[in-house]
């Protein structure tokens, strides 16, 4: 999975009709320092992510295996909002 | 999903028998700004999107998930037409 | 799917079985200009093709859905030969 | 597969249902020396590593293929833990 | 598929028991004229490949489409071993 964090919101009225009611999200790919790369992704929202959370997504066909998902045409899901992590025991995130 | 903007075309007519039928366009895709980031993509076109549109790409297994795509050799498909983004509350872009 | 030009061949007799009569051509990688990005994939050819012809190849599951290559382990394949290309109504291809 | 070191723990209590009980490791890449590229994975641990274990990660929908991680939305797992690596005969790591 | 060179083993006893039995190999990945990238994959070997060997990998879903590596997580796989290549007719590596 990739960490990231939402920032914004992508509209979309004209797609394919198995996708009606999924939301999709600009999410930044960040650091382990938490740090935007630079690099972003849009995925489909099973989580109801909200701006400035922090997410995991996942790719490819992996996507596909939430409720929100199945059998839709998405390669990139928010299937987790993270709450903290820590590298050799130091916290380098904790969710307000 | 890659943010991406239509700008051409690629024509084959021999190609996969299951493909007949497929319009090929090229994708260049785009940063959050809108503007051309070098790379592109040649993507299925389940949506009927026109040059200058802004749309959304789909990868891998997940680009076989339309109706027009299904059990095909497709590894990109475009599967939605952008109407408008924003980050941050701040609108980026708005379909003409 | 990836724009590429073939240009040469990859012979192997140790192989999967699944794999016997399927040739595997050299595809570099190609801009929208026709150039040579440097970038190579070997790919199992569907369609006959041959050299210097411009192709568009799949990757990944998408790969297995032609019938040269089904359940077979190639993760890249030739699924349609280019006759041309255009970018803003300027054709930047034409296959001769 | 990557190569990779673990070096930290990523929590999430909103996840996808399926997702329950699944432990999520930061996994640090690295190069045949064992030196950290500089890229990370978050994986799925389905072999219960610790902190500063080499492991292979798998992607995409091979990440699916353990009894931890089957059907469930994950793109990265830790499937093995390294004892040992060498190149031309030359031992390049040992676990302790 | 990737062209690489065998270079060394990865060994694992702690892994997912259905891997039980399949070797890892450090396969460094060529460029057209065989000399290594710096790019490196693991690779399950269905073909009993060896050191200093030419290969082909398949990645992703391709990757288990080998009786070694039916329904297994590896996300990479040699699946053929190669004699020769030839680009415009000239031939650019012949095994011994």
């Amino acid at each position: 999975m990739n960490l990231g964090k939402v920032v914004g919101t992508v509209v979309s009225t004209r797609k394919e009709p198995s996708l009606d009611g999924i939301r999709f999200l600009l999410v930044r790919l960040v650091g382990t320092d938490g740090k935007e790369t630079g690099n972003f992704v849009v995925a489909a929202d099973a989580m109801g992510a909200g701006p400035g959370e922090y997410v995991l997504t996942a790719a490819g066909s992996s996507a596909r295996q939430t409720t929100v998902t199945q059998n839709r045409p998405v390669d990139a899901v928010i299937m987790a909002i993270v709450d903290t992590w820590e590298i050799g025991g130091k916290t380098l995130y904790v969710k307000d």
